[in-house]
This record gives C-alpha cells, structure tokens and sequence, in this order.
C-alpha cells in the first residue's frame, strides 16, 4: 500500500512537472519571448501537453486509480490522498469518455476558431464566426452526452470550472442578485450625485504607475521572492508553483487606475497561489479550487478593499506623492467617487463593479439556451442586444461590441463566466464573516494594516487549494452555502453612499 | 524507408523539445526566477532531463539506430540524414557504455562538489575541494576505459567539446602558439609606450551601458525579433531555436568595456545559432558544431571586431555620445589602446586578449597531466602555480586567485577549456579567409557596414550548424586544417603596433 501510494505520487509529480514547465512557456510567450522562436515553441508545448494528457489517461493511471478506488483500499487512505484520487479520477473518467480521434477534431476546431474569431470580431463579422460557434456548440453537445449529466445539459459544463454548481442554483442566485441589481442601477442613474472622472484621464508616468502598483503589492502582502510583476496586453495571474506566482499588468498611459486595478486584482488571484500549503506541492491539489473561488480572492482584493473608502483614505495620500502635481486639487473623496463611478456600458471588461454582474448574466442566460436548444447560434446577436437592452439598457452598435467581444467561446469555454459573478457574491459572504472574525476591518484597512486580512484569507481559505470543494469551503468559512443576500447589501450600502440615494 | 525516417524524425523532434523547454527554465532560472520556486522548478528540470536521457538510450532508440546504421540502409540515407544518425548513434553509444548506477553516483558527486568547490574558493582552502576532484578525475577515468580511446586517455575527453580534436594536435598547435606569444607578451611587458586607461574606469550609468549594448548588436544584425538581452552576474548566450536565441550580460559601473564586450561576445554566439539553417530545424543538428567553432565566432566578434582599430574609428563618436561629457578628452586611438590593455593576470576571465591563450594552455597542461597520470590532485596547487610563473610570470597569492578559481573541474568538464583558445586559432583563420574573399574588411568595419560580414559568416559557417564537424568547416571554409599561424600573426601585428615595438 505504501509503496504504491509512493509510485502514485511520483507519477504525480511528474504531471505536475509538465503542467509548470508548460505554465512557465506560457508565461514567456506573453510576456517577451521573441516572436520569430513562437511557431518552434509552440510546437514545444504541443510535444509536452500531449505527454501530459497521455499520463492522464494512462493505463498505468486508470490501474492506480482501480487500486486506490476498491472498497479495501479507499477507506484506507487519508483524506487528503483520497480528494487526489477523486480528483485524478474526475479527469480520467472525463478524458477517457471522449474517443482520442473527436478530441484532436475538437483541438483543432478550436484553434482555427480563435483566430476566425479575431478576424470576425475585427469585422465585426459575425457570419464569418457562426459555422465555428456552430460546431463547438456541437461537439459540445456531443461532449455532454458522452460524459452524462444531471438536470440541465450545461450543469456538466458548469462543474468543470465550479465543481458542484447547476442551473438551478445559478437561476437562484443571479435571479436575487438581478432582482437588486436592476432597480439599483436604475436609482444611481437618475442621482444628481454623479461623480466626476476627468482627474483620472491624465497622462501618467509608466515607471510611477510601476512604482505605486508595486507599493500596492507589497502592502496586499505579495511575496516577491515568490513571484514578480511583469507587463503583458492582457493581465493575468500564473501560479507555477507556491513559491513562483507571477502576475501581470497592462499601463495605460491615460488612465491612472487600469494598471493599478489590474495589478490589484491579479494580486488576489496570486496571494491565493502563493499561500496555498507546501504539504500539496506536487499534487493535483495544488492550485485553486475553482474559478468562483479564485475571482472571489481577485475581487475581493480589487474591489471590496483596492476601491474602498478607508483604502483610499489611506493611500490616497501616497498616490498624490506618486503623481506630484497630478492630484494636488482633488480630494480623496473625490477620488473614490470616481473610482467607483458606475454606468451601463457595452464591454464587460471595462465594466464597473455594480454592472459587471449584468453583462455576466446576458452570457449566463444565453450559454443556458444554446445547451437546452432554446437559442440557436444563427440568432446569437438579435438575442444578446436584446438581453443587453434588458438588463443594461444600451445595445451595441455592432458585433465587435457585442456578441463577438469575449473570446471564451472560441476557445470553447461555455460555462465559464458565472465564475466572475459567483466571485462577486463568494467575496461578499467572506468578506462579511472576515469583519466578524476580525473586528473593524475598515479601520485595517485605514491604517495600511492589509497583512491581517491576508493572514486570515490563507489560514481560512488559501492554504487548502484544491483539498476542499468550493461549497466545502464556502460553508465552512461562513457558516452557509452561497447566498447572494451579502453581495447585494455591499452593493447596496456602497452605493447608495456614492451616488447620495 | 520513409515511413521509419518520419517516424524517427518525429522522435527527435520530440527530443529536441524536451531541450528546449529545458533551456527555457535555466534561462528563467538565471534571469529573473522568483527564489522561492527555485527548488521545486529544480525538480521540473530533474523530471523533463531524466525523460530526455531516456529517450536518448531507450530501446526505440537502439532499434531506429540498427536499422539506420545496417549496411543496405544507411547508403540510402541523405548526408543530412546519414550525420543525423551518426550523431544520435554517438551520444547513444557513450550514455549506454556507462552503467546507470555509475552515471547516477557521478550525478550525485559533480552536483556536492560544485558547492564545496564554490566554499573551498571562497576561503581558498584546497583540501577541501582535493577529495571530489579525486573522485571526478576517477571517476572520468573510468568512464574513459569504458567509452575507449586511442591515444591519449584524454583524446576521448577532449572529443565531447570539440570532435575530433587530440592531444596530438594541440600539443602542436599550441606548442606553436606559446613558443610566438610568451616573447612577444615580454617585449609588451618591456614596451615604454603603455596604455592610459584611467577613462575606462569611470562611472557609467547603467541605462546608457545597456543602451549602447543594444545599439552594438543592432550594428551587427543580432535579429531582436529572435532574440532579447537580459541582465545575469554570468553572461551568456542560449540558442532555444534559431528563432528565438538570447543573450545576457553584466553591467558594471565602474568600467565601460565589461558589458559591452560581454554582450559582443555572446551576441557573436548568438549570431551563429540565429543563422542555423530552419532546414535542421527539431534535428540534433540545430546548434553550433563544437564549442571551439562556437568560441571562435564569440572571439571574432569580441575581439577581432570589436577591439579593432576600424570598429572605433567609427563607433567612438557613438560612445562619446552616449556618455555625454565623459569621454570629451579622450581621443579614439587613445580608446583603443586602453581597450587592448595587455597585463598578466591571474583570472582567466579577466584576461586580455593575448594573454588569454596562456590561461588555457595552462589548463590544458594540467588536464593531460591528471589524465595521463603524470600528475596527482594533491599536486595540483603547486603544479598550477608553477606553470603560472612560467607562462604569465605571475604568481597567485592563494589558491582561490589560482587553481580554485573555475567552476568546469568541479562539474567533471575536463577537455573543455582548450576550446576557448581553439576559438581564438579558428578565428584568426576564418578572418584571412574572410578579408580575402570579402575585400577591404577594415574598410566595411570603419563604415559601420558589418551586416556583410554576418552575412559571410552565416553562409560559410553558421547555417551548417552541427551537419559538419569542426574540421570539415575550417578545411572549407579556409582551404586548409587548423593553423596557429593566422592567430600568431594577427596578434603580433595588432599588438606591435598598439605598444609599438
């Protein structure tokens, strides 16, 4: 048994090498590595992924995995190795359900996908995505009803980036959630109290943005003998492993808050990765346990600390040191109002904190319908303006900005993008036990003291990666499942703030 | 046939990915790696490195290589096809002479001693370091007997750095060399014109270092879409693939030259590797041939280009820009002179471009030695010192200035040292051959016009890659076998006229 569990681990540990050298070309590629060495290198991590899907589904996993799952055997097990186990079987159960000739169909369809989509969304172009977006959604399908589902179709979608989450609960949650988030948004567009904005449109320094978003980091807690911060066109966070997490940000040169914001909230997905425990290094356990869970830490960081009130009233002063001259006539209330301004707008990643959860549902509901086959690709666009009308009340003007914007579907990611929502409502329900645990928050915040809320997000949640089930940790952190109540009384009391109501 | 060659091919292919992502993470590791995730990443490249030696002494392996190797067969091969395998059957056969257990034990044994050697330097304590390196001498001796030679023992060591190259062969090339150097580096010593170079030893801001390193590889058609400069304490160059090769170095702020030539030196490197023909593109023939050949185009660059009267002539003026204000008073031949400094020294990476090949000779005495038997470890210290008086003049005070002071023993690289003054013979020649075919070379130089001399080297040299050994290029190339002539007089030209003897 010992032995086993020994060979076992090793032959994780070799995956997991695969996985980070593979996590670190990409890393590379995005951020500098020379264009002419792409094609070769390209060519590099479709030798190593094929490797590392061929160990997935090996004959030697699915004879470990028999082993480790008999009735004798799994009782015997820790918890921790029996969450491996369970873990490594998922991945088997669904690569092995898929036939190896309509795997590699699917991969290059994808690949072909994304860069018809470039070109269509460039053009505006939606015809000439359509055939692609068909097909996907088709071998989708196909997907879903070799690997077997409950309920609804898209349920089986929905687990492979938030195991455990259904339709049904989704339909609860964002149906609460709208159901404030509408009127609300009704109610800050009609205030008189708007916010002014045009202090944020300045030129500011690239190197002084560096700077203050390396101030930032350090204060949130990021450990740079851990990671580093390097500049890409789109950000993003990549942990390699604990003691590597890299993020990235983009400078905006007109826009005091894009890199900065971007900064922040990379920073919460890799204050995540870095804290997660050394004990499951080498296993498949040690990452994240979902993408609700990890955009939970990236906004929670961004927005219910980087755009706060008592965040501001301490840094604010330090921004205006670091732009000398730029702030000197605004105030710092000035500045949060504006950091928070909130208005409808087409794009979802240029959304504000209050919106963004509408553009999420637009994709939720429409995601939904192509899975049940109540909407059909061809209608895609008349849909999403309609649904854009609906909950925003602006319709793009063609598709680039609309129905063409995202990437995700291109590259076959339905099920994606309630995570961004679900991280919405899973960082308002942490965020109002962690102020019960840890007495005046706000007032934390308001002396720079940020390493306290670290300290309680990695013993609470960081440490655990993988180990626990989002709805595992969202209960025993809180007490309760997912509710959307804490979301809406942060919006709520926020902005009824901001905007006078 | 064919079926099997793509097939072999296909293997190769995936080979030389292991390499590169190999490549990648030392490069990462040595730039900019986090520290933290220093050990675990460690432990990818151990994963990937043990897959990679596999694969080269697998089975599969064995089987392409008798059958390509079988008589009927390899007549149908192509040249290319035919080196391919004889480069593979080359490295098969020496992993496979080497039992496992052994090859494992030596592992184990260069990687201790290469951090008791870096102790035993730092506090020059030789009986420290004295154990491991009787233990490597050993241990290669071993691996002598079992791979085989002819001649010399040390022919078979020599050979894995530069194929074909003997103790015969340098005894006379080098003999040669010194009997031409050692007086003319006397007459130097004894010249009453003797550089100023106090203005090399200014402070030099490092931005202004980095840019005029840039603009120097500019000048010498370093391709930055493959390629990129980073900053490391060790310079270096890495060929990834011909796309995508790169280059580091060290900025100094006290001296003007060390980054500069630095990045020459390896951007020559890197101009070879650039220029491999894409047609060896994933074969085992895509990098330089031999690290002397290698050394030869980085010393071209370095020395004979860089440190050339024309080559200031026309970038002075650039320097001078460059550093505003700091080189006002000095003029060009001034410049020259100090940057062709001859002084014995007692580090070989500090030494001059003549004195250098004294360094190696040095090593290379020693080496023959430990291998013939004619000198034990224990004497090394003395040994050292004594060949140290005899061809420099010059003493070290304590064994970390003397026989401590390389890391190569400590790795079990015996046979590697005389490629740095193969390189500088081979350049030498190459040069000739260069000035005849080319015309006015110090002409194009003082015109800034170096990109026709890239282009010389990369069809004559480069674009071969390893699809032709050492030899067969320099008898191509120049008409004729290696020749120390070309270097003895280069050098006595250059350096009489600099001390006007």
């Amino acid at each position: 048994m010992e032995a086993k569990l020994t060979d076992f681990k090793q032959y994780l540990k070799k995956m997991k090498s695969y996985e980070e050298a593979i996590g670190l070309i990409y890393w590379d590629m995005r951020t500098g590595a020379p264009k002419k060495g792409i094609a070769a290198r390209s060519e590099v991590v479709g030798e190593l992924s094929g490797e590392l899907f061929k160990m997935s589904v090996s004959e030697e996993m699915g004879s470990f995995l028999d082993h480790f799952t008999s009735s004798g055997v799994q009782s015997e097990l820790s918890d921790i190795d029996r969450r491996i186990v369970s873990e490594c079987k998922k991945e088997y159960d669904r690569s092995k359900k898929i036939p190896p000739k309509l795997y590699q169909e699917y991969v290059v369809l994808t690949s072909q996908a994304e860069s018809a989509w470039e070109d269509a969304k460039d053009q505006a172009d939606f015809p000439g995505f359509q055939p692609y977006l068909e097909k996907i959604v088709d071998m989708n399908l196909q997907f879903i009803d070799l690997w077997g589902y409950e309920g609804h179709k898209y349920n089986t979608l929905l687990d492979a980036y938030e195991p455990g989450m259904t339709v049904e609960k989704l339909d609860q949650v964002f149906g609460a959630l709208r159901e404030q988030v509408v009127p609300l948004l009704s109610a800050i567009q009609e205030s008189a109290h708007k916010p002014e904005i045009g202090f944020l449109k300045q030129t500011f320094d690239k190197d002084k943005q560096k700077k203050f978003s390396l101030y930032i980091l350090e204060q949130m807690g990021y450990d740079f003998e851990a990671g580093r911060l390097d500049e890409t066109v789109h950000p993003f966070a990549t942990g390699l492993n604990p003691g590597d997490v890299r993020i990235t940000t983009r400078y905006l040169l007109n826009d005091v808050n894009s890199a900065l914001f971007g900064t922040i909230h990379e920073g919460g997905h890799a204050l995540y990765e870095q804290n997660i425990s050394m004990d499951l290094l080498g296993t498949p356990l040690c990452s994240g346990t979902s993408m609700g869970i990890h955009e939970s830490q990236s906004r929670f960081w961004e927005n219910m600390i980087g755009r706060s009130r008592p965040f501001w009233n301490r840094y604010f002063p330090e921004l205006q040191k670091n732009y000398a001259g730029q702030f000197d006539k605004v105030g710092v209330e000035d500045f949060y109002r504006a950091t928070n301004e909130v208005k409808p707008s087409l794009i979802r990643i240029e959304a504000d904190e209050l919106t963004y959860n509408l553009h999420i549902m637009v994709r939720y509901e429409i995601e939904k319908a192509l899975f049940s086959g109540a909407v059909k690709v061809a209608d895609l666009p008349e849909v999403w303006n309609e649904k854009y009308r609906e909950y925003l009340g602006i319709v793009p003007s063609h598709n680039g900005e609309g129905v063409l914007q995202d990437v995700h579907w291109s590259a076959g990611m339905f099920g994606y993008f309630p995570s961004y929502a679900l991280g919405n409502m899973y960082a308002a329900q942490i965020k109002r036990t962690l102020e019960q645990e840890l007495g005046n928050v706000n007032e934390l915040v308001r002396e720079g003291n940020l390493i306290p809320i670290k300290a309680w997000l990695a013993d609470k949640i960081y440490q655990y990666g993988k180990s626990q089930t989002p709805t595992e940790i969202i209960t025993r952190v809180t007490g309760e499942e997912l509710n959307p109540s804490y979301l809406v009384d942060y919006l709520r009391v926020k902005y009824s703030d901001i905007y006078k109501l």
